[in-house]
């Protein structure tokens, strides 16, 4: 069945885009504070494979990068790329918000896509997606000691929880799967850039306690 | 055998009643901090499931909440209604020591159960309920940047762990499980509230290094 | 195959070590924080059993402390021979660094080596390698709301990266698997230690942002 094998090879290599958009994001926010060049490559890898090792982890099913080496190694090059071109060019401050809605988007829609496979209900699905996609930026927020951007109310998890019911809602319609996938993807990055670019959020709240 | 159906359906009900508690904990926790809407679900979501999660994960058995769809809507439910009393009523400031106080309590006697069911030694399976019962407000905590509950010295983790020996005992007694289930949590329960009440504590330990 | 057990056994006596190693220098760092007897003590178990465990989620096998109560017995033991050792004596400030390496360079070796066994390529053994040798101490630090020594630039993750490595070269020269990890460990610790005493670090990375 070459249609399958193709999916894969498409779902890996869309996986490795989303690994290295990630560690790069991480060695640029890493790069701000006086971190060592390892330390700087720990938070890199970790935001690179934090949630989908969390969502695996969750599904118990094998954990993505362990079997197979290409995850690791395409995040340390792209940590090291990221880290020289960061020294020879500067680079404007909130760069690394565009290769982190990149990896948003596609490790929210594999996230999903992978839940579902396993036979996970809609409602645990779309949450799984929003759990890789959402974990290894906290992962490295934290790292970094910074206050996550999750919670700073720019429609972070918010855009990826739309775009995992949108690709849910296009998929059950039904709609092809490689077309959900892409729609509901570019929805993820399209909101999230918006929200930062025009700074959108949900109205905060406060509880009168 | 009606009476393991009746007892997996109690048991069952009983974790929909904890991770309702502490998702409704982890909103009016949240809710002193300026979160938006979707960051305070996430924070309640984390603090209703992520202990179990952890136990479940560290058993290497299924995640409860990733088969079964009525948790994370229970979550979800629970966290949606208090934020909606939060905003009509003036609640008072510590009002969520008390769900958090009854989470605890089922969360711990749960787990204690589950490690035992699936093997664990006693030592192990009291450590597994201590576990269950206090990750998830230890993840609420760490994600408001607030220091952990667990480490300010109120009996947390102590009531927690005692009545999960407490519940041991009586089990090797033996006692009936359903009696000794009520009286472990039971225990938790009370030393908890009364710590807070009286503001008891373990002596504080400074080394002198 | 007494052999097999003979090197079985002693795995375990060495983690046993390791474990009470950690624990110990969890005491040690928590004993400067005001925390309570048990929370000091729920520090010093996290920080020995933390990476292995997320060691053995990432790998899927059976979490190695899970059926096995002596490792949490060695936790707690040397858990509370720290604290009374540490009241009756008044020990200098930056003791615990001392077990701290010895835990670094025998969890460093034992990860790597089981990830190995359970037949992860050998670029992901050294980094679980490294994740067992390093997690325990974030945990710690973390709980304990410090800064985590691994970002701290005195060769933390870096020596055991190295260890690692110089442990998997060998293997493959080959050296016999006993000598191999000796030397690997030993590199771990020396290195570590005279990276504190003569404060070395890599150099730091600050990005032209």
């Amino acid at each position: 069945m070459p249609d399958i094998i193709d999916l894969s090879d498409l779902m890996h290599a869309i996986s490795l885009v989303a690994v290295a958009m990630m560690a790069a994001a991480g060695v640029l926010e890493a790069g701000r504070k006086r971190f060592d060049l390892f330390g700087m490559v720990v938070v890199a890898v970790a935001a690179a494979l934090g949630g989908g090792s969390l969502r695996d982890m969750l599904l118990d099913r094998p954990v993505f990068w362990v079997a197979d080496q290409t995850y690791l190694i395409a995040a340390l090059i792209a940590a090291l790329l990221t880290f020289f071109l960061a020294r020879l060019f500067t680079l404007p401050a909130r760069l690394f918000l565009i290769p982190d809605a990149v990896g948003l988007a596609l490790f929210t829609i594999t996230g999903t896509k992978a839940a579902l496979v396993w036979g996970a209900p809609w409602l645990v699905a779309s949450f799984m997606g929003v759990i890789t996609g959402v974990m290894g930026g906290i992962l490295r927020d934290v790292l970094c000691n910074e206050e996550p951007l999750v919670f700073q109310g720019t429609l972070y998890a918010t855009a990826a929880w739309a775009g995992a019911l949108v690709f849910l809602g296009l998929l059950s319609w039904p709609v092809d799967a490689g077309l959900a996938s892409v729609l509901g993807g570019l929805l993820i990055f399209v909101v999230r850039v918006a929200a930062i670019r025009w700074s959108i959020g949900l109205p905060r709240f406060t509880a009168r306690l």
